[in-house]
């Protein structure tokens, strides 16, 4: 199953042809409202009546209108050097728990557009973003996928300058500008995925700026996977319905590069991961 | 004017008689829903009515039923090192941008009732919290009370062992442990404030275990005041109607103690501020 946040409403894509979907909210005669946010807290509902939906109603996606699979998280966890080429890259050693920051909600948007460039330096950063569908504490590993609804695509768009501005602890701020946090097109779940022959723990992703391929790795090259985040979290905070997990980003940032590259206005970003689709972003001046 | 989380349920405190409310939703006949969260959406539109509420409909309030001014924000921006005499005690030097970090929402909770303790070293942290009533971005250090709703207060009670288990950016985490994030008893409009003649820029606040007062200390020794917290956030983020902002701790807390001394099952901890009110919390084996 593909979900996606079409201009603010929630729609389900038509397995036949993704190019069409359908209106949750009209198709389900309103047992499911329009926003794109709610349906996290009735997920499993959801999921039941999604399978056994029609498409004969479905109308052709605007890719332009499509909007962040989920528009008002109630937590944003974003996990940082969870990837031991990138942790090398950027000086650190890896971890051994999660380094967790957060990306503020202000910063979302979806998976086409514009984004503003920074006085200071601003980088790609292409990470796998899992959403949570089942809220718990304590959740084991081996549970850990059972609580995710779906994986998406993410960018975690950072402003160097600003991210070390004021240690210790200035993560989130540098990477919440407006537009700093795409995420999109879709949300697709794990059986979707297995079912078209691929494995949630060791999907592609990518990112090429203006054409040229930076970063390119596998999910399965992560410290911690997605269900061993799902378990470490849960021992702290209690994971929510529509919770975001930012799952980090392997090596190939610019500011990782000899020497340094940043986005330039004019410049276009192009995130990809298989089996979830792409995002494309134009970089132009504030 | 004084509002707070009452069951669940907004309720405005009634100015002569505090220990007395009027469920906002019945008074008002449904124009505002009993969601506390919903109504920064409507700040100034819930203002001007709540200026010509009558009381006659007040009930009696049961201070063990408060919850949270604001139980779902958006966003929450935590600041460290904003005292100077705490960055001292912390091993910091005195930061020259504000240090910014969230604590996660579903560690929220209100004024009264146990809080769990954690396997690590749990400590106290008295803050002053702004809640966002106007949200916006570039917002000057002049206009930067006018997009405050008002002040409550908080605590941002800290596991230092999570805090500094992955450097360098955990401090999220060991500050979001269920209950970790009381926020109470009211939320106090600035005017009112000043109506009864206190400087909402140097409001007296500490707090106490089992009786003993550990911190103590003033607002306007704050690095960065309210006004200028949101002018600095609001260059980098878009801030959001019900956001809040834990404005950072000043000296006292456990760790900085010779020897450390941190919060035991079966101890209270009393958290007070001038004009805002109290909050008591009681530590309990998890």
């Amino acid at each position: 199953m593909r979900i996606a946040n079409h201009a603010g409403r929630l729609v389900l894509l038509d397995p036949e042809d993704p190019s069409r979907a359908l209106d949750v909210e009209q198709a389900g005669g309103g047992r499911f409202p329009a926003d794109p946010q709610s349906v996290y807290g009735r997920w499993a509902e959801f999921r039941a009546w999604a399978a056994s939906a029609s498409f004969d109603a479905a109308t052709p996606v605007d890719e332009a209108a499509l909007g962040p699979v989920a528009p008002r998280p109630p937590q944003i966890f974003a996990v940082g050097l969870n990837y031991r080429d990138h942790a090398d890259e950027s000086g650190f050693a890896a971890p051994t728990e999660p380094v967790v920051f957060t990306k503020y909600a202000s910063s979302l948007t979806g998976p086409r557009g514009d984004i503003a460039l920074t006085p200071g330096n601003v980088d790609w950063e292409v990470e796998l973003v899992a959403v949570i569908g089942v809220g718990g504490r304590h959740i084991s590993e081996a549970d850990g996928w059972d609580h995710v609804a779906g994986v998406s695509l993410g960018q975690d768009i950072s402003d160097r300058v600003t991210q070390f501005a004021a240690p210790p602890a200035q993560f989130g701020l540098g990477k919440s500008y407006p537009g700093f946090s795409p995420v999109g097109p879709h949300l697709v779940t794990v059986d979707e995925l297995r079912a078209t022959g691929l494995d949630p723990d060791d999907l592609e992703l990518g990112c090429l700026v203006e054409g040229e391929s930076v970063q390119k790795a596998r999910t399965g090259d992560m410290i911690f996977p997605v269900p061993t985040l799902v378990a470490k979290l849960s021992t702290v905070v209690t994971l929510l319905p529509g919770d975001l997990i930012f799952t980090g980003t392997p090596s190939g940032v610019g500011v990782g590069m000899s020497p340094p590259r940043f986005l330039q206005a004019g410049e276009e970003l192009v995130t990809w991961a298989t089996g979830i689709g792409e995002m494309r972003h134009r970089f132009v001046r504030a």
